[in-house]
Order: C-alpha cells, then sequence, then structure tokens
C-alpha cells in the first residue's frame, strides 16, 4: 500500500447554488418541501426560479462543499463531479480549484445538459428549502473515473445525493471496488431521507458488508436507514457495523460512536441563524480535518461542531472565515 | 406632457459581480487599482479570476444597483442594459425582474460577446476593488432603445460608466434627447473619476447646457470635474448650473445643494463595514425614494445615508433587507 497523495477524494454532485431568502408563505405558496432536498427539472427550475427573489450564487454540491471546508482546512483533496462547459461550470470548477482542490473530471460539451443548480430559498429562521436540477451531474460516466486517481486518497468521501442517478451511482461503486482494493478508507454521507428511502436496501447491504468505514447521517436519516425512530436505538443498530458513525443533531449538537465508545459534542452556540445551507457538509469537514490527522474523536467532533457554526451564520454553503485561524482559536 | 408610467428608467451596465474577499497584499501581487473601477479585457478577465479566491456571483452594474434600490423602496422601474443569452445574462434579467424591474432589452443571441462581470476583490477593511469585463454591455444599440419608454418615465438615470463605450453613448444621448423633448429630467451619476477623464467636457458641456436636472458625483468625482481639489470649491462651481447636485463624502455623510441651499446628512452608524461596493449607488437609491416622491431634501438625503449603511454591512451591491420597513424604523 503506497502512501496516499491526497487526504480525501470525494465523488459528489457539481452544482451551483441559487440562494435566495423568502417569507414563510412562499414555501407554502410553491408547495415546497420545506427544509428538505427535491430534485427538479429544467422546466421546474425554470418555474421555480421565476418565483425567486433576487438571489445570489454560490458553488455548491454537498460533497463539494465538505471537501472545500477540509481543504480549507489543510486537508490535500481532490474533487470527481460533472459540470458541462458554460458560465456555471466555469464558477464551479473556478471555486473548487480557488481553495486549492483538484478538480479535473473533463465538463460536458456546450450544448450538452448545463451545469446543475441548487434553488435554495431560506425562510426568516434560516431553514433552506432546497430544489435540485441535476443537469450535468446526472452524466458523471463510470469510464470517465481515474482509477489511479482513486487509489491515491486515503479516504474516499461518497454523497448519498449522487446515488440516485444511475451513471454516477456505477462510477461511485466502482470507486468504492478501488478504493478499498487500494486499502483505503470509504466515507458516506447519507445525504437525505428520500434518498435512503429509494436506495436503503443498497446503503444497509454496504453497511452489513462493511464498506462504510466512516457514515455521516443526521437523525432523520438514521431512522429512515435504520426503521428506528428513536435516536440511540437507531444508533446501536448501526453503530457495531460501522467503524465510525458520526450523527448530527442539529441544535442538539452531535455524536460519534467508535470502538464501542459513544463520544457527544454540544452545537457551537451563536448569535443569529441565517442560513443552514450546508451545516451538515462542514461538520463533515471540520469532523475529516481532524480524524484525517488521527486526532482524538472528541476534538474531531468539537471541529466539526465549529465548522457548523461558522457556515450556519451567513448565506451559502462553504466556509467564508480563515477557517485555521478559527479552529485554532476556538481549540485553544 | 402625459403621467408618467415610471418614476426611474435607467440606462446601465448590465454584468454580475464576482466577489471574493482577499488580503491586501493580493491586490498589490495582482497590480490592481485599489478602490477603483478597472476596464479589462476577456484575457485580463482570465487571468484575474484564475487569481482569485472563491467568489460569490451576484447581480451588480452601478445604475441596476440603484434602480434595484429604488424598486424596493416602492418606485416604479424600468431598465434598459445588453445582456447575452447567457446564465450570467439570465441571472442578471431574473435579478431586475424579481426585484419588480421591467427590463426588456433584448439579449444578444448565444455567441456573442458574453454578459459582463466585474471581478470585485474586498479587502479586509471593506474597500472593493473592481475589475471590469464590459463584455455584451459594450454592445447596447442606439437603434434598440425603446424612446417610448423613455418619455414614460418621470426620470432617466445615466450611469457614467456607460459613457465610455461608444455605442451605450450613442444610447444614452439619443435617450437623453427624447427624455428633454418629454419634458423629463435627467438623472446622472460620475461613476468613476477615470470616465471623467476622458469624458469629462462631455460632462461639463452637459452641465453647462442645463440638460443634468440631478447630479450624483463622490468627492474625488466632483475634484476631477471641476478641477478644484477643495470640496466646497468644486461644490460652488458647479452648484448653480445643476438643479440637484447630490455629492457623496464616505463616512463624512453627503451633501445636497439645491435652489442655492446647502443641506447635510451625516452617515449612518453601522457595527461594520463588510464590502463597500454598492454604497454610492445604493445612496442614489435611497435619495431618489424621496426625490421622486417630492420629499424634502433633507430627508431625501437621510434616505440615502440609511440605504448605503445597510448595503455596505454585507457584501454584494444590492439590499438584502426588506428596505421599506428599514426605512420606516429609521426614519421613524
Amino acid at each position: 500500500m503506497t502512501e496516499p497523495r491526497y487526504d480525501v477524494i470525494a465523488i459528489g454532485n457539481a452544482v451551483v447554488d441559487v440562494i435566495a431568502s423568502c417569507e414563510d408563505e412562499l414555501i407554502e405558496e410553491l408547495g415546497l418541501n420545506r427544509g428538505g432536498m427535491t430534485l427538479i427539472d429544467a422546466e421546474g427550475a425554470t418555474t421555480l426560479y421565476a418565483a425567486m427573489g433576487q438571489a445570489r450564487e454560490i458553488s455548491g454540491g454537498s460533497a463539494a462543499n465538505t471537501l472545500a471546508g477540509a481543504s480549507m482546512l489543510g486537508l490535500q483533496c481532490a474533487f470527481v463531479g460533472q459540470v458541462c462547459d458554460d458560465q456555471l461550470g466555469e464558477v464551479f470548477t473556478h471555486d473548487m480549484r480557488a481553495t486549492g482542490i483538484d478538480f479535473d473530471t473533463p465538463p460536458l460539451p456546450k450544448g450538452s445538459a448545463p451545469t446543475g443548480r441548487c434553488l435554495i430559498f431560506v425562510t426568516p429562521d434560516g431553514e433552506r428549502t432546497m430544489n435540485t436540477f441535476l443537469g450535468a451531474g446526472q452524466s458523471l460516466p463510470a469510464e470517465a473515473l481515474d482509477e489511479e486517481l482513486i487509489a491515491s486518497g486515503a479516504i474516499l468521501y461518497l454523497e448519498g445525493y449522487l446515488w440516485d442517478p444511475e451513471e454516477p451511482r456505477k462510477a461511485m461503486r466502482r470507486a468504492i471496488d478501488v478504493a478499498k482494493k487500494a486499502g483505503r478508507k470509504v466515507a458516506f454521507t447519507a445525504s437525505e431521507s428520500f434518498v435512503i428511502d429509494r436506495h436503503g436496501d443498497d446503503f444497509r447491504s454496504m453497511i452489513e458488508d462493511g464498506v462504510i468505514d466512516i457514515l455521516f447521517v443526521n437523525e432523520s436519516e438514521l431512522a429512515t436507514l435504520t426503521g428506528e425512530p428513536d435516536f440511540d436505538t437507531g444508533l446501536a443498530a448501526v453503530a457495531g457495523k460501522v467503524p465510525v458513525l458520526v450523527a448530527t443533531r442539529s441544535a442538539k449538537g452531535a455524536v460519534c460512536v467508535t470502538g464501542g465508545t459513544r463520544y457527544e459534542v454540544a452545537a457551537e452556540p451563536i448569535d443569529k441563524v441565517v442560513d443552514t445551507t450546508g451545516a451538515g457538509d462542514q461538520f463533515a469537514a471540520g469532523f475529516l480535518s481532524g480524524h484525517a490527522r488521527g486526532e482524538p474523536i472528541d476534538v474531531c467532533l468539537k471541529r466539526g461542531a465549529i465548522a457548523a457554526a461558522e457556515v450556519i451564520a451567513h448565506y451559502g454553503p462553504r466556509p467564508e472565515a480563515d477557517m485555521k485561524a478559527l479552529m485554532a482559536e476556538k481549540l485553544g
């Protein structure tokens, strides 16, 4: 087993977030899935965009956000994801590279499905309601996978959202095989209950087979995955099968179970929740930034809580602060 | 003279701002014009973008920003500006319409010069350094001007930046003629000293000829325009020739001279300057929101100061707050 070149290699959706604040009434009027993520088609994207207030565009994508955060925290990272050769693709690519991430998946040619976007409505309580048009992201081909690259990362980080479309799922399965053969760890984020509704059997068998080394879930995903509405029961059902299980609980903080021990961290206090987009993604980034360097689990959890608190205090799913300095200050 | 359909019709650059924070050193390394606006070509845009950190994209353009603010403050507004039929053009168009502005200038066809963008580097003191690739904006043709539209606005608001490229200048000259014949007011924002360096003679003769009814300048623009380094001397040199002269002075507030009387307003106190982009634009928006309704000049100035304070407290050149509510609260 050669020394890995990267700390984390992620495969995920390559989307640009389109973020507008809105009143609670608009969520109802438009019949949106409040607080959730819904897949929409090109037509749906056009209709919803027209109903949206003035917006800001910020690169997003769950695993891409985590990777941006991890990179800003000093990890060596590479990303695999599908954009189109269009202006939003250029924006996404720029922002990945600007945080020091290697991102070389060839874009689809102009005129193909456009780069994906996620229309995010943020209500006054800071809750985000996401509507994703995957666009080019759906066509990430398994053949385009650079196996040498995948084998060169200590951790392969996969996004549940991308398990839904068929082509990228194949690519991710192949990446898992490559990573496992190279003796690497596989980290997985469940992303959203609807993904587990559709692909829970896949996830459960990967867990049973010991494929997943690090699993990130939130409370409702854990409940959907295990069929156990009680958090602790759900946790117990998975804990023994995944070496590192991380469950985030919004304002209640987060839990990690590893080696039979349960660790907890409180949520980091903040003045005002502006936009919860990216909270889970940045928790994962913070956690991984410690875990990849072998730090104790309680420190990894604290790093996660600090990173999550930073991102929900402003619009957009990626850190704006100097994250290394913030960590140094908060961890003391 | 028929009743105007719009309070303000603006002609300006249609650009999307690309905003990234950066350290002071980067401004020096890249040899940028700190605090100013510099025109760049497509190649320059590519080079600078590559040197820029992760960014957010927010619709911009000086007059377009002012119009967005004015519309959010309740004025009926229409915009004339040139985008391309590309993704950034779609973003710009959406954001104008989302604030209630009529914007129907036909986009250039796909494959033409792309929609303009302004690369903005924001240093830790909140100062913005702008680098604009005008793209499609340079080709706003005089022939595309809807004269009926121009004649239907109580105030025609023009952006100095757009005086620089030849085609839009012709369009603006024609719009001025149309507006004047229809008995409308012409408002002009000087935009930037370099524009006055290049086109000062045009501006001075328009002022001498009584074409400009409302003029917005900042301190350095006033000095360049008049050749008088002393603020009060400069003000006196223009005051008699422009019915409403508004001079903004950053932290020192603003002055308006009209009907031989000088009015002043202090800058509105704020906690922290995040990004000064749009300060002048929103001052103009606030001022116009009062002036278009015939409010007293001291109230118009106060409105300007409130709107400017809102925009410099966050990233991006357009208001994020509920501006009507903010005005109601601050004006009491």
